[in-house]
């Protein structure tokens, strides 16, 4: 079990709990919200970061931000629950569980219009503590699906952070790789310390050291090396979203990593959820991707690294064509080329979240 | 011409001027030196850093070292010569032009041997200021070989610094981006931020936009995404050491843009000087790699950024093999595979490094 909490919900207070990531590794800070906008500056600033992580504390957002209305009727209380829907909306757009979990939301207040507001607000908690406890279950099936990948005594390379602190669970690519440790597997990891944020520097390595998982970090531009001298047997990592084709938008860097890991025939595998599937995207060309200040790339850390006027581009996505990806592990299973129809038999299959 | 200079002889006071390259890009400061053995601290602290620069440096120390010499003949003089050179030889692994520099200074001595020792030291002092004069003309000549495969409107990717700053003269890399640009070629260039030191940053950045040239910065994995956009039309880079057969030791993260380079069908060019071309050894692996202190990963920009406790792989080089290599631009010309050939050939052309 983690010794930290990302994201959760107290229902004494009715107020949101989140680690502070951007305090990380340094401090461990924990914040309680109560207004819905708070948690949208969150997200923007990435004190909550990851796309699971994102979709949850979004949907707890979203009663935050109507748990307190005075509407008197659907009418009125709609209004409302758009404004807190667009505010929440507009913090990351590469991250389509935000928009799924917003959606989810949106859906439940209009399947209730009938009922007085007390009531939909009850059924929007209800709905934000599932999106939660899904969450965490759909951690434990990636990871399980995920350990079988993993062969004993492998070493592992990851980029940014897909672990716990981007879940309310045990992460996505990292689950996996708590998964196999706890099926006694022996598994070591290089963290790539993912600028400009550095979360694999600054999350996943405090994470994994928390954990106990044998961890070594290395800047990015390393990982080609390592991959030479035989170092890795495979690669994981996690996923914004997902276009229908396979494509996999993630954090800049994941890119690289996945044509180098072709190059060197070392196995790349995504983790995510289903809800980073957006089959509503044909392929990954469709994906927005944010654009972030260029201060994050030339005083990223309280000291500024490069000339004043130099220019900066600063994408915090790219998308990983299908081709690079070996297999992507969702809490339904794994499935591996041709994307189109794997993943749409996955969503096909009966299946219920819930164990 | 350039507005600094990284590195010369003060003929009035017989002391070494450099600038301090761990300040900028936020300070020009010049320090002066007259003790051999703050020169060696210099290189390895990366106050002067660059194969080029670190050679010339390393001669002009070997001046500073003896030439308050006592010494009553050649026996005397050659035991404190000796320490000198070891003292400077023992800075930094990999960079071969180093050793190239102190191995021509032994040579000047062991040539002067049956001189007094005054004349010996002013044999010394010629040398050393040969290698510094011969070091501006190479920059010149290899940025005008380099310039005839700039075309017109080019975008150039870089890797850490290989520029005036890691010279005596107009740089290696930069150097040809330098001449295109002066031959009217509208050129741009994207500089990978390089870490853990940000050489990109802090000084590729830095020198470009002293020379008016359209520089945009990014973070080291972002390279591929940048290529895969269609932005890049060639990349250069320097060199710390080349094996006969071509494979280049250069600043960590090099092998992984050649390899993202030749994925994308981009041309990959080295640029560097014969001096850094190590026929001695016959493939990379032959190379020395240093390994640097793990708090430029941990504690880069001054703020620690990974968990107490976390372990560092540190490599400062890493090794491209010849295979991935478009060309070697040379003060001699440009040598393209196979190189042990082509490499060869142009080490036993009729030559002379003065114009």
């Amino acid at each position: 079990m983690m010794t930290f909490t990302t994201v959760e919900w107290n229902t004494d207070t009715c107020t949101v709990r989140m680690l502070d990531q951007t305090r990380l590794p340094n401090e461990v800070v924990y914040d309680t919200y109560e207004d819905y906008r708070d948690i949208a500056s969150a997200i923007k600033e990435l004190k909550v970061r990851g796309a699971p992580a994102i979709g949850v504390s979004a949907a707890l957002g979203v009663v935050l931000g109507v748990q307190n209305s005075q509407a008197g009727d659907y009418t009125a209380f709609k209004t409302e629950l758009d404004t807190v829907l667009d505010v929440l909306g507009a913090t990351r757009p590469t991250a389509v569980n935000l928009f799924w979990a917003l959606g989810r939301m949106r859906r439940v207040a209009e399947q209730n219009r009938t009922s007085p507001v007390a009531e939909i607000k009850g059924a929007l908690q209800q709905e934000a503590l599932e999106i939660l406890d899904e969450d965490r279950m759909m951690c434990r099936q990636i990871g399980m699906h995920g350990a079988a990948l993993i062969r004993n005594k492998s070493t592992i390379l990851t980029h940014c952070n897909a672990g716990a602190l981007a879940t309310a669970g045990a992460g996505t690519a990292l689950s996996v790789i708590y998964q196999a440790q706890q099926d006694g597997k022996a598994v070591r990891v290089f963290a790539d310390e993912t600028r400009p944020v550095l979360q694999g520097a600054r999350l996943t390595a405090w994470e994994l050291l928390q954990a106990g998982v044998d961890v070594t970090l290395i800047c990015d531009s390393m990982a080609a090396q390592v991959m030479k001298e035989g170092k890795i047997d495979c690669v994981i990592v996690g996923a914004d979203r997902i276009a229908a084709n396979g494509d996999v938008a993630n954090k800049i860097g994941t890119y690289g990593v996945a044509v180098l890991a072709q190059a060197h025939r070392i196995p790349f595998y995504v983790a995510a959820p289903f809800s980073t599937i957006d089959l509503s995207i044909e392929t990954g060309d469709g994906i927005p991707i944010e654009q972030r200040n260029p201060v994050e790339v030339t005083e990223g850390f309280g000291k500024r690294i490069a000339p004043e006027g130099v220019r900066v581009y600063n994408p915090a996505f790219d998308v990983t064509p299908a081709s690079f990806v070996s297999a992507i592990i969702t809490e339904r299973g794994i499935a591996r080329a041709p994307y189109h129809e794997s993943l749409a038999a996955l969503l096909r299959a009966d299946y219920t979240n819930k164990e």
